[in-house]
């Protein structure tokens, strides 16, 4: 067993932002980035950046920064990103099938491999060109396709039973989209997404935004 | 015109998660919470936890910690959550779809009130009961219903010219979810959601996993 670094969680969680400043900064032809300008088209604090990455074992040159071509492939080495993930999507609704069609999942090496809904309507039918398959058949599909990552993108009451099976499957990681917690062993990583917490956030912004006079 | 107090943006975006932490907390029962737990819950660190919530002018009780209840209404009030919002969701795809029907909108105080797409023959047809209209109204419409919040659902290559009619429009904040960056005036709020950055975090934990012989 391999005796990982061990790197807070905080700052797992904003590896990917600065992922996403970096690709548009290697997009406008930007080499090196300093930890001012990373912190703050990410939203956060220079001395952050810097601690964050030197989780990675990256420290910047001073007065020069960061490679930005260096810097991407040190934190998709961290994430994993440099392998391909197989993904399985367990509700094809609005939101599986929207995620299905997402541009972004591909490119990042994440490939959906299975799609579940419980409405035999559905059965038969494709989510972005994955076959939707019954939960009946769920468990076996999981585990013959050697699905890494489960979506949950379900009604909330039916979000736990869909747990329990991708579990049960052997399935190491999931990400839910149903608005009701799900309960796994500690074993099982999970993450909760709640697609109202950045119109909360833009909330406590617009009370600061008077509307300006109709513009001719 | 209101001096507000300044609050650091990385705490106004934890404020969000810990009103979740204290809204399951209350679902169980619990009326008084440490900031250990709290933090635990939310992911974050205590001192961090100690540090967002004093600048709500919430300090807790030594060796007791902070009443659930009192805190839920201080962050309430202070994302202004208290307040209804007018928001329109523009794309009435997949995604549009989804966001319209999530339940956890008209509950927080989010009310979709007008939808529009380019597609003529998605004008005409609901968004969760919201009547989508056409493109070329919608600087018109979204002055009249004094839209405060816009969601954009569009493709990429769309996002630009929708958030530039949705600043002619005078709406003060954009959740922008199309996979692409939008410029606007500095006097609007942009908030970005990459549907990826979730799976990205769950990539690296899922690297520590070993699948599980399957059980029998």
């Amino acid at each position: 067993m391999v005796i990982a670094r061990r790197i807070p969680e905080a700052t797992v969680s904003r590896l990917p932002l600065y992922l996403r400043v970096l690709g548009r900064a290697a997009v406008e032809g930007i080499t090196t980035i300093s930890s001012e300008v990373l912190a703050e088209r990410a939203g956060v604090n220079a001395a952050q950046v810097r601690k964050d990455l030197s989780h990675l074992g990256s420290y910047g040159v001073r007065g020069v920064g960061y490679e930005v071509d260096y810097l991407v492939r040190q934190i998709n080495r961290k994430l994993g990103l440099d392998e391909d993930r197989r993904i399985a999507i367990i509700g094809a609704g609005n939101l599986g099938q929207a995620l299905a069609s997402y541009g972004g999942f591909p490119e990042r090496g994440f490939h959906v491999v299975a799609a579940f809904d419980s409405d035999p309507d559905k059965v038969g039918t494709s989510l972005a060109g994955t076959p939707v398959q019954g939960i009946s058949s769920m468990v076996d599909v999981l585990r013959e396709k050697r699905v890494e990552i489960a979506i949950i993108t379900t009604p909330a009451s039916s979000a736990q039973s869909v747990a329990d099976a991708v579990v049960q499957a052997g399935v190491g990681s999931i990400l839910n989209f149903a608005p009701a917690t799900v309960a796994v062993p500690a074993t099982v990583n999970v993450r909760h997404v709640d697609l109202g917490v950045e119109l909360q956030v833009l909330s406590f912004y617009q009370q600061r935004v008077a509307r300006p006079a109709t513009p001719a």
